[in-house]
């Protein structure tokens, strides 16, 4: 029986992850290309990051922290934007 | 010139890490096989986890914040108890 309202499937945890990085980012007046250098990942790599399609490393989320110049803590506060 | 103090090098990230983990799972009052299983993750990995020698990933810092019932920027506050 399928839900009456439609509501669309909820973000997954890594979509809502890389909606606060291009949130922080894009806050930051920054370039994809830029944070990804910064953070020393492949540019290509960095947009799937951004996407939600990637299951980044432990080591990674604090280099785009670090990157952002921004507490890691700050990576995980959900998007204030909607 | 090596440096006159004898400060003993800071803990790396994913051992701060590991030991906010160890925290809030000793503050549980629960065992590493008990959060590791929790978790879904092998019971010797996740004792990497805690010493600080493994790389996780986003999915599995996700997985732990569930297995112990916290929020997962408590993970990322630095431990309390020195």
């Amino acid at each position: 029986m399928p839900d009456e309202t439609d509501t669309p499937a909820a973000p997954s945890r890594r979509q809502v992850f890389g909606g606060r990085l291009r949130e922080l980012r894009t806050q930051a007046g920054r370039s994809q290309a830029d944070v990804a250098r910064a953070a020393g990942l492949d540019r290509a790599y960095y947009v799937g990051v951004e996407a939600g399609k990637r299951n980044i490393s432990l080591d990674n989320v604090f280099a785009l922290a670090d990157a952002l110049a921004v507490d890691i803590v700050e990576l995980f506060t959900p998007p204030q934007t909607k």
